[in-house]
C-alpha cells in the first residue's frame, strides 16, 4: 500500500528573525511526516518581498542540505512530502507549487485527492489557461488566482471551495500571508498548534510535537485558517452535516503517537486489536503482528486474548531503494531482506498473525508461508480492518479494482489464497467502535463501496454529503 | 553506543556462474548485517584469475548498484559493512583489505579488535614494513603474506594466530580460496551454513537466513574453516580452554532474530527482561521499552511482571544522517525528531522504562525527561545489563573510561543524574543465566574490569585465556 | 561578456524510429551550440502521443546521459542552451518550456529578448494568467497558447508577433509539429539545413555542419517554417524594410565556422582584422590575438600590416569553474590561472594586442598589465569592434551602462585605465564594411545609442522598423 | 595519443599559516598541469604532525572542492595530475601515494615509468612486501622506505636510484621535507622556482608562472633537491655523461608556454614549422593547422613559406567525454563534434595542413577527408616530428607497436591510407635541431627504435647510458 502526502506550514510573527529559521522548522516537520511520503519533497518561505523554494526528488536529508536551508530566508513558509508513485513522479509535480501572477505569488501543498480534478483542469483550458504540470494542485493554484482577482482571500477561498468535489487539506501561503484550509468532509488530517513565537499547521500533530509545539486542535472540515498579524483568523465556509474522515489513517496510514480528530492512533489500534480479539478469537499459543503495521493491533489482541505477545517476524531497519533479480529465487530473496523469521519463537507453534489489512494477498501469502516454513503448526491471520472491496478515489493510491484481492473473492476465497488456517477480518462496526467516531463522520468507501461524496460510476451512501450544486 | 562491524564470505561450487552471481549474494548478506556498520561497505570476489573489488562509504545501497555488482565475476567473495567513528573514517580503511604479494592476492574482511594491534604493527614496520591504512586488517594482511612465502595456508593461519592478541572473526579469500577464522576465544560471532551448491559465513545468522540458507553450526573458537573443491575442512588450530563471548552480542549488537553459539538473542533478551522484573520489581502502571534496543526485553519484563506492555516513546524510522543547530532549543528539536512520547499513554501513569543498556546517561537522561513531561507519575529505569564500567578493547567502540558514568557514579549516582524515580541494573549473574552460557566462557570485561586476555594497564579475570606464549 | 542562448529543432519524417534518435541529433545540435550557453541544457522531443523532456543545469555533457537520451522517443524535437547569469538561474527557467492546454501540447525554445516582455506579461496577468518561472518564453507560450484556442498555428503566429517588440528567433513545436520563427527584423541568427530524410533548424550553421546535414538558408526575419508532412512550409507573416541583424554576432558571439546572413564569421573577423590595420596601424614587432576571441582579427591585422603574427598569451583550456579566495594575490592568481604570458616571445618586443571589444576594461586592464610585466616594451591595444557605449536590450547580457567603461570615458580616457601605449578601436563604418551587409540592416545600438527597435527611454534610429501599432 | 603525468610539489616557510594555503596552491598548480593527465587528481599536505590527502577520479575542478582544500593544514605539500588510460584507473593508483613505516609518513608523486618496475616488485615481493596498488609509485615508496631504515634521506635517495632503470621525475615528502627527484638522465622534465616566502617544484614551469612565481632552474639529471630549514640543498647524486629528454615533450605533450631544459616549447614548435617548410617545401594557397597541437607549427611554417596562415579546422572548445552509438554515420558525428571544417576558407584551395605526429593515422586520415570534402583541390599533410616507429617504454602510452602506421609502412604507405596528396615528415635531424638540444641528451627511442636506456628485447643507442651495475 502507497502512502500519500504531508503538508506543513510555519510562521513566525517576531520582527527579527528568528533564531530557528522558519525554513528549518519545515525541514524538521517534514521529517516527522517522511512516512507519508517518500518521493519528494519541498519548502517554501516568504521573507516578505518573494518567496524562495527548494524542492526535489527523494527523501528530505536527500532533497535539503543545511547550508541551502538556513540560506532560505523568512518568517513564514510551506512544506511538502510526495508519495511514492510509479506514474508520473517529475520535478515538475514536486510540490509546493508555486504561481506568480497580478498581484504577487501564491504557493500551495496539497493533500488529497479531487475528484473532479480533470473536469476542472478542462474547463479552465477551455478559458485558455496552460499547465505545465499534471497535479491537482496546479489546478487548484489556478481557480484559487481566478478568484484572488475578483475576491479577497477569504471570498477567493470559498468559491474555489464551492467548485470541488474531493479531498484536500492545504496549506497556502498568497504572499507572505499563511492559510490552511480542509474540505467540507475532512476526509484528510490537517491541525495546528502554537510554537513559541508563531504557529504550526500540519498533517499529523507528530510534526507539532517535533517541534516543542503544543497541538490546539484539528482544523475543521470546511474551516479556512489565516495566520496574520500574529493572530489566528477562523472562517467556517463551509458547515457539513456529516464529516468523512478516512478510517485508513488510523488503520494505517498515521503514525500512532498522532491524534487525529480527537483520537490517538496508538489507542485506535490497541482497541482494534481487543475487539478482533473479541470478533475472532482463536486458540493459540503466541500473537504476533507483521511489522510494522501490525504492532500495537497485537499488543492489543494479545491483552485482550490473555495469549501471550511474542514476535515471530523481524524486519530489516535498513531495507530502503534495493533491487533484485528476475526469477523466483531472488522475488524469495527480496521478501527475506525485508523480513525473516525468528525460527526457535515460531517452532511447534500456532501463531495468530495480526497485521493492519490485506491488499493483494500477495505480502500475505509470503509471509504466511514463511512462518510456516519456520515451524509453525497453525497460522492464524487476524485483520485489523474490514476487506477492501472497491478502490479509494480521495488520495490514496492503494490499488485498482482488479487487484483488490477482496473485490473478487470470498473470505474463505481469501483465506485459500494467502494459505491461512483461518482469517477474520475486523467488522465495519468494530473498526467504527475502535475508533470513537460516529459511522456517519467517517468514510468507509473502500470498505463499501458506497462513498460519501458523488463518484462517477460508485454508489453514494445513504448519510450522504451535499452535491456540488447544494452548497 | 556505536556498532562494530560485520563479515561475510560466499562460495558457489558451480562448474558455470551460478544464476545468482556470488556478488549478489553478498550483498544481500551485507544488507541483513548493515546493523553491525553503517559508515562503509565492499565486496570483493575472484573470478579465479583475479580480484575485483567494489567498496566506498555509506550504506550498503549507497555504495552498490546493480549493473557494477553484476559485473562483478566470480563464485568466491567475501564482503564486509564497517561501523561508524568519527575518528579515522577514510577510504583506504574501507575493507575488504587486498593485498598482492609473491604468490598471488590476499583479501581480508575482519570483526574485531588486536589488542597487540600497534605492538605488531611496530615490529613489522621495524622489518620494514610499509602500511598505506591505519587498520588492524592491514597489519593481518602482512603477518599472513609473511607466513604464506614460507607456508601452507594451514601453518600459515596458525603461525599468524600465535602472534595474535585480541577478537578476530575474518573471512579471507587466499586467491580463490575461502576461509573463515575465529580467535581461539571465540569473542566475535561467525557461523556458517549451505546455500544452494555452495556455503556461506556470516557475522550472524541472519544473514544465512537472508540467502534462505541453512544454519550449520558456529565456527569453533579457534577453528580454521577451508572451503576448497566443494568441502570444508575444518582445522582446530587451539583448542582454547574457555571461551570469551562478548555479551553484549546478546545485550544490543547482534540482530534479534540471530542465533549466537547456540543462543537465539531474541530468547535471551525476553529472559533479561524476565530476570529484571524478578531481581527489581516495581508496582508499574505500564512496561514500556525505549524502542528499539529495549522492545525484547521489555516484553519479557511484561510478561513476568504481569504489568501491561504499552508504547511510551515512538521512534522516527526515517531518521538517518541529519543535522541540528548549536542551541539548547535545537538540541532538544534533535531528539525529540529521532523519539516522540505517545502523551495519552502515559499522562498519569507509573512508566516502568526498558532498556538494554547505560553508556553517558545523556540519552537516558533526556527519555526520562521527555516521559515525565509528558505527564508520567513516575519513571522507573530497568536496564537489561549491568553497569558498564569499564572500556572494551575487544572491537567494541562504547566510550572511554572517563565517559562511562557507571565508572565514576554509585547505581543512587547514575539514577539522581538520568533523574528517575527508581534504577535497577540486570546483575551479571543475571545476564549470564538469561544468556544460558556458562560464566567461564564470557567475556564480561567491560561490566567488571577484568578481562579475559591480558590489556596492558587492566585486569585479567582469573579463569584466564593462556597468554600468548603459552600456546 | 556573457553568452547567450542557443535552439534547434529536428525533425525526421521516417516511418520508423530512425537510427539515429532525433533526441540523440539534438544532443550533438547542442554541443555544436555550446558556446551561445553553459548554464543550462534541454530536450524536448514528441512521440506522436506525448511530449518527453530532459532538461538540467550545467553543460550539456552534465545534463543528459546517454541512456536517458536513447530512451526519449519521438522523431521531431527541439533543444536549448542557456546563458550562465548570475540572476535568475533556477530549474523552471530552463528550456525547452512546456505547456498543456485545451488542445495538446505546446514546446518552446528561445534566443533573444522581449523588450515589452514585462508588460505582455502585465496584460497576461490581468486577465487572470499564472505563470510558474520569470521567462520571457513562459509569455510566449501563453501569448501562443490563447491564440492557438481560436486560429489554426499559422494566424497563431502571426497574432503573437504583431504583438512583440524586441528579439527572437525561435523553435517550436505544437505537438509534433515543428516550427521556427525568427522576429521580423532578424536580431539574432536562425538558420535551417537537411539532414538525411529530414530536416534541422538552428541558431547557428555549426549545428547543421555537426550533423553532416547542408545549410539550406537562414530563415528570414519575419518568417515562418512549418516542417509538416516531409515538406517545409514557408510563410512570411512580415515583410521588413530593414533588417538589424546584431553585429555582435560576427565580432564576438558566433562560432567563427558559422555562416551568418550570408556571412563567414571567420572572413568578417579576419576583415575586420585587417581593417584595424588600416585605421589604425602601429609600428609593432608582433601582431598577438587575447585567444580565443582575438584569434582570427589578428590573423587579418598581421597579414594586412606583415607584422609577424606570434602569439604572446596562452590559455588554460581547461578552466571551467574554479574557485578564488579573496584578497589580491588570489586575485591575479586568478587571472593567470586562465591565460599565462610567453615571456621569451615578449620581451622586449613592442606588441600589437588584438582583442574583440573592450566592456568594463578591467579584464583588458590585467592582461596589459601581465604582458608589460613579462618584458614588452610597448603595448598597443587594437579592438575588432567600436566603443560599446549604451547597454543591449536585445538579448546580450553585456553590462549595464554604469559598468561600461567607454560609456563614461573618451577613448583617451579608455586608454589611459587599461594602460595601453595606444588604443585603437574599429570605427563602426569598418565594421559595418567588415561584415558585408548594408548599415541599415544591422542593428548597432550599443555602439551608437539608437536602436532599432523602439525601447523606452532610449533613441530610435532613423532608418527605423515600423512601430508595433503600424504593422 | 594519450598524455602522462604532472607533480608538483610546494613549501612556504612562515611560521604563521601562509595566507594562501599550500592546498590552495597546489591546487592551481595542477590546474596548470592538467594537460599531462585528466584521470585523477590529488593533494597531500603535511602539517607538521601528520599529512592530509584528498584525492579522486575526474578533473582538478571535480575532484577538489574550497571548502576541504582550504580545510587542508600544512605549510608544505605535493600534488599530481594523472594521464587517462582504459586500463587500470582504480582509485588506489590515483597519488600522491602514502605510506606508514617505522619512522613516519612518505608521499610520492610520480611522471615516468620504470622500466625495471616488474623486477622490481619481484624483488620486494620475494622479500615479502605486500602491495594494494599496481603501480610504480607504489615500488618506489617500498624501495625508499627500505632505505630510510637503514639510511638518512640523502643516501636513502641515491640507493634507491641505484636500482631504478627508467625515466621519474618526482616529488616527495618524508613527513614534512620536501624533495624533488630526477633520474639520471632526465627523461621527464622538472623544474623549480620560488614563490613567495617558499618554493614551488613543478613538471612544467607554466605551474611556477600560475604562481606567480619565477622560474629558478630545470632539476638536473641525477639531482635531489631537498627544501628545508627555508634553504634548497642540491645533491648531484648521479652525473651523467649524456641526457635523454624526451623530445615529444617538445613536439606534443607540453604546453607551448612552458620552457623545459631552457628551450621555450612555443619556440621549438615555431622552428619545427619553419624547418619543415624548408624540408618539404609545397606550392600551397594556405597553411593550416590541425588545431591545437599543430598551431605553433603552422605559424612557422607559414612564415617561413609565405604562404597565408588561415584556419581551416574549428575545434570545439567544449567536447569532454561524450558518448556516440555504434555505427558508421555516428563515428563520423563523433569527428565533426570534436572538429568542424571551415568551408569557404577551404573551397577551391592547395590546403597545407600541419600536424605534430601521426600514430594510428586514422584520426588523420578523418580529418583529410573532411577537408576534401569542404573544398579543398589538393591535401598536403605535413607533420612536426619524424614517423613513429617503435613504442615508449619511458612513460608515454601511445600506442603499441602493431597500432603504430609508421612501424609497418613506408612514408608512401602512410600517404596512401591518410589519403594526403603528398605527405612529409619533420627529419631527425630537423627535429633536433629545432629543439635546439644536442642529440646526444635527447631520447628518440620511439622514432629510430634505440633508446637510451636498456630495454629488453628493444636497442640500445650507441651513445648509450651506463647501466646499472655499471653505476
Ligand atoms: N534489522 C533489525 N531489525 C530489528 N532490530 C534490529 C535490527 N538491527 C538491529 N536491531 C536491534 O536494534 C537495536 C538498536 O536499536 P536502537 O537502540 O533504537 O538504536 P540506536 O543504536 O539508534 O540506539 C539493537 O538492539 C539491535 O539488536
Ligand atoms: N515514524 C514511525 N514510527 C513508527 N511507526 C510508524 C512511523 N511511520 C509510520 N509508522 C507506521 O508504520 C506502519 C507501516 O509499517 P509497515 O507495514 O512495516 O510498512 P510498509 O508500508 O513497508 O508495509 C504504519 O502503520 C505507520 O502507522
Ligand atoms: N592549456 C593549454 N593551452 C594551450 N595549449 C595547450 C594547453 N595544454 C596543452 N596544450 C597543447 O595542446 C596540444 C594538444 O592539442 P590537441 O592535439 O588538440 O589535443 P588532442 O589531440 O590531444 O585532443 C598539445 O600540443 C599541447 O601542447
Ligand atoms: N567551439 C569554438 N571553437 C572556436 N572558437 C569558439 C568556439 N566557441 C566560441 N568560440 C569563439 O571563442 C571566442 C570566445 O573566446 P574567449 O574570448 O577566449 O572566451 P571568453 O568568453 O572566456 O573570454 C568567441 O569569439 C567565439 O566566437
Ligand atoms: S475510500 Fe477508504 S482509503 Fe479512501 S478516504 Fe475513504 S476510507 Fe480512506
Ligand atoms: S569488554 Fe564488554 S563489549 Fe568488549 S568484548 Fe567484552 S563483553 Fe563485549
Ligand atoms: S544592441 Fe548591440 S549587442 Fe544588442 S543586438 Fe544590437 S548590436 Fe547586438
Ligand atoms: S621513446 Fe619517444 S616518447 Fe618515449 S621518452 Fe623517448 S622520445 Fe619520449
Ligand atoms: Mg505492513
Ligand atoms: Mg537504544
Ligand atoms: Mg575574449
Ligand atoms: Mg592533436
Amino acid at each position: 500500500m502507497r502512502e500519500e502526502c504531508g503538508v506543513v506550514g510555519v510562521v513566525q510573527f517576531d520582527e527579527e528573525p528568528h533564531p530557528v529559521p522558519s525554513a528549518l522548522r519545515i525541514y524538521y516537520a517534514l521529517y516527522a511526516l517522511q512516512h507519508r511520503g517518500q518521493e519528494s519533497a519541498g519548502v517554501t518561505v516568504h521573507d516578505g518581498k518573494e518567496p524562495h523554494t527548494l524542492k526535489g526528488m527523494g527523501l528530505v536529508p536527500e532533497v535539503f542540505n543545511k547550508d541551502e536551508l538556513v540560506g532560505l530566508k523568512g518568517n513564514v513558509g510551506i512544506g511538502h512530502v510526495r508519495y511514492s508513485t510509479s506514474g508520473d513522479s517529475r520535478i515538475e509535480n514536486c510540490q509546493p507549487f508555486i504561481v506568480k501572477y497580478k498581484s504577487g505569488n501564491v504557493a500551495l501543498a496539497h493533500n488529497g485527492n479531487l475528484v473532479n480534478g480533470y473536469e476542472l483542469r478542462d474547463q479552465l483550458e477551455a478559458e485558455g489557461h496552460v499547465f505545465v504540470a499534471n497535479s491537482d494542485t496546479e489546478v487548484l493554484a489556478h481557480l484559487l488566482v481566478k478568484e484572488l482577482l475578483k475576491y479577497d482571500p477569504v471570498e477567493a477561498v470559498r468559491n474555489v471551495m464551492k467548485q470541488l468535489n474531493g479531498s484536500y487539506s492545504l496549506t497556502i501561503m498568497i504572499d507572505d500571508m499563511l492559510m490552511a484550509v480542509r474540505d467540507p468532509v475532512g476526509f484528510k488530517p490537517l491541525c495546528f498548534g502554537t510554537i513559541d513565537s508563531g504557529y504550526v499547521v500540519a498533517s499529523e500533530s507528530v510534526a507539532i510535537d517535533t517541534l516543542n509545539g503544543k497541538l490546539l486542535r484539528d482544523v475543521n472540515p470546511g474551516e479556512l485558517l489565516i495566520f496574520r498579524d500574529g493572530e489566528i483568523e477562523s472562517y467556517q465556509l463551509f458547515e457539513e452535516k456529516y464529516c468523512a474522515h478516512c478510517v485508513f489513517e488510523y488503520v494505517y496510514f498515521a503514525r500512532p503517537d498522532s491524534i487525529i480528530d480527537g483520537q490517538l492512533v496508538y489507542k485506535v489500534r490497541e482497541r482494534i486489536g481487543e475487539r478482533l480479539a473479541r470478533e475472532h478469537p482463536v486458540d493459540g499459543d503466541m500473537v504476533s503482528p507483521v511489522p510494522d503495521s501490525g504492532i500495537t493491533s497485537a499488543i492489543g489482541y494479545a491483552k485482550e486474548s490473555k495469549i501471550d505477545y511474542e514476535e515471530s517476524l523481524m524486519k530489516n531497519r535498513y531495507i530502503g531503494r534495493t533491487f533484485i533479480l528476475p526469477g523466483q529465487a531472488m522475488r524469495e530473496t527480496a521478501v527475506r531482506l525485508k523480513m525473516n523469521t525468528i525460527g526457535q519463537n515460531i517452532k511447534g507453534k500456532k501463531v495468530v498473525l495480526i497485521d493492519d489489512s490485506i491488499v493483494r494477498g500477495t505480502t500475505s501469502r509470503r509471509i504466511i508461508d514463511m512462518v510456516r516454513n519456520a515451524g509453525a503448526t497453525e497460522v492464524h491471520a487476524r485483520i485489523g480492518s474490514p476487506p477492501i472491496i472497491a478502490p479509494c478515489y480521495l488520495g490514496i493510491d492503494m490499488a485498482s479494482r482488479e487487484e483488490l484481492i477482496a473485490a473478487h473473492k470470498t473470505i474463505q476465497g481469501v483465506e485459500a489464497v494467502i494459505n491461512a488456517d483461518s482469517l477474520g477480518y475486523l467488522s465495519v462496526d468494530g473498526l467504527v467502535e475502535s475508533i470513537g467516531i460516529e459511522r456517519d463522520h467517517l468514510c468507509v468507501g473502500c470498505l463499501t463501496g458506497a462513498y460519501p461524496v458523488e463518484i462517477p460510476g460508485e454508489d453514494m451512501c445513504q448519510r450522504r454529503q451535499l452535491k456540488l450544486n447544494e452548497f
